[in-house]
């Protein structure tokens, strides 16, 4: 029969979280009556706020008439929706032709991938959202998997670890294409100041370099120092993509919602628009995500829709809050959970894994091992702020019991 | 700055449809007050039929609520859904594992091309959907353009014209490693039969290649004879991915919903299951279809849903009858419709762009030009069936006046 695509075969085992779903049923096979919390992955657990629901909701039924129908439209999003991105995400700093709504980040990196070449080289933070490596092997712009290093051949990793503050020392990193840089971090809940995002953008000026910055979780920064998009950073519309989505801010993991924006100013050598391929792969390869999850996306950005999203953001932050002091006062070395809905702790004595396995047994919560998301990440767990209240206070309960 | 994508630079002006749209809009420019009708793209008019619009409306209603909240779901689609067109769609013939709920079949022809090394050779119809041509481009599938012969090196062109009865002859046809086939065919409106389905499934098996069956439209197929799977031909599940799309059969062109199916017979030349890896590439690059449209997908699969798509295709196919009529009646050679909501016709004398602009300009008819689907399709005009009956009424009106 026809040959692999050979890069499909330097993948290591399955994407992350199959892997804890895996282990997660085998425990439960055998504890059968175990109430397993999940402090696992990222998934939104609370409803959909009211005003937002409605729009969606009557987006739905227009659907069944004759005035609210809609079929295809713009594969680059609603112009309304792009408007409104651009104006209240980003205070009129980016335009609407910049923006390009989409189904959610994830599948976004997969299509930012065909905008460079196969011999593009790629860095990325270690640890990362494992998206970025496995994207970035499957259209063959790394060597293969080094068993020993535990990492592929042709990838920059930028080690952040509380030595560095989380912050890789650019210093010292060898050149790259592209850089994906996610602030603030998932999985480590660390936020890049401005002044760490200076130093970005002028190494990615400096090298001709593309950043793309993911700013996923921008809308859980409290503190107003720290930048929520890379645009507010002297020179980064020369030098930045940035990603975004609707999932975690108003709960749309399911409803699929986000964007990305590719300034007008970012150029390829050849001195064509970034953008213009952009549309091109946009309009090619994707149809524009759902009409009805773009009617909540516009919901959302006006003022009853923002007042939401900020209560919806505060509580999954209070869960935070609370989750960060149990860990700290049982001794683990806890990071992040002031501006990300995560926080990054220090697994006594033993790797990730164990760690992993120890909670789920004894506390039978489960959390995502950090060596899952790079080698920096070895003897670190992730802990997910995403939960029900009465669940993260019965996980506390039980933390501070071990 | 950084290199472009070279494959980018390789692709030929705008996709078709943007094309379609400026030209319409300078028009519309000149001749403010004219009154276009469109049966130009193929994207459908009527309301969401009333119980597949409830099952979206309870669906997004319940977001809104702690026990109908859904936050991310499995990649590959809900378990419920997939089982149901496993067992609605194909009898039974194909398993629920092996069905991956997707946003559509164009976002899934641009992940489905990472299955293949870049090395591979793929083969289209011609005329054809102008996304199997691009996205093999972008990926780097192909060789230069050749403006001579209005072709892409490296790409097997399979003529489907009226002299062949829009069936390839695979007898001269060079090898290739992937086929496109897309019946009922868009752009054509010709449906293959049984007979030779397993042609092209005994091609397939013989030279080793993988058919990409787009069955997008298999709802219009009203000769019971034709095949509207391709899994009902002996031996496709060693050779074949089928995709397929609720777009057009229940109006779903804005709410974004189709499938794949990816046996788990098929193999590469190391024995590994093709399966195997279109679930990695859907699990890492995609995050799911809106989970609002799959709870729409699954009310359609049910018996009232059955009932109302029936309707719906009907209803459109009534529209083809009376377009394809009426352009025979005006001396147009006219094919497809039958089966197809397309009519494919021969305009009279000019070229497509030509035949495009007169019906436009006499008679404020937008059509889509032949030869923007390939050079097999220059001489001819595609007519799409949706539209609401008046405007379809109008336009055959103005036709016969011409």
């Amino acid at each position: 029969m026809l040959k692999r695509n050979q890069n499909m075969a330097k993948l290591q085992s399955g994407y992350l979280f199959p892997e804890i779903n895996r282990r997660k049923r085998e425990f439960l096979q055998k504890n059968p009556n175990a109430k397993l919390i999940s402090l696992g992955i990222g998934d939104t657990t609370e409803p959909i706020t009211r005003h937002i629901a409605k729009a969606l909701y009557d987006a739905a039924k227009g659907l069944g008439t004759e005035r609210g129908y809609m079929g295809y439209g713009d594969e680059q999003g609603m112009a309304a929706l792009r408007e409104k991105i651009a104006s209240v995400m980003y205070g009129g700093k980016v335009a609407a032709e910049e923006v390009f709504v989409s189904d959610g980040a994830k599948p976004d990196i997969g299509r930012l991938q065909l905008l460079f070449g196969n011999d593009a080289v790629v860095a990325v933070q270690d640890p990362a959202y494992p998206v970025y490596i496995d994207s970035t092997v499957m259209y063959g712009k790394t060597g293969k998997y080094n068993n020993a290093a535990k990492q592929f051949e042709n990838i920059v990793y930028m080690p952040c670890t509380p030595e560095n503050n989380f912050f890789p020392d650019l210093k010292k990193m060898p050149r790259a294409d592209v850089i994906f840089f996610c602030s603030p971090n998932n999985p480590t809940g660390a936020v890049a100041t401005r002044e760490q995002l200076q130093q970005l953008v002028n190494y990615a000026r400096k090298n001709k370099s593309i950043i793309i910055f993911d700013a996923a979780y921008s809308q859980y920064i409290s503190d107003k120092n720290i930048p929520k998009s890379i645009y507010e950073i002297e020179g980064a519309e020369e030098t930045a993509i940035e990603i975004n989505s609707f999932s975690k801010s108003i709960g749309f993991t399911g409803v699929r919602l986000g964007w990305s924006v590719v300034p007008n100013e970012l150029k390829f050598d050849d001195g064509s628009l970034v953008r213009n391929d952009w549309n091109r792969i946009s309009t090619t390869l994707f149809n524009g995500a759902s009409s009805i999850a773009q009617c909540g996306g516009l919901a959302a950005l006006d003022g009853e829709g923002l007042q939401e999203m900020k209560k919806l953001v505060l509580f999954y932050m209070e869960n935070a809050r609370i989750i960060k002091a149990a860990l700290q006062d049982i001794g683990y070395e806890a990071y992040g959970g002031d501006n990300a809905p995560y926080i990054w702790a220090k697994a006594k004595g033993n790797g990730s894994w164990d760690a992993f396995e120890y909670l789920l047994e004894r506390a039978n919560i489960v959390t995502t091992p950090g060596v899952g998301f790079g080698q920096c990440g070895e003897g670190f767990l992730r802990f997910s702020a995403f939960g029900h209240r009465k669940n993260i206070k019965e996980a506390v309960k039980r933390l501070k019991k071990l």
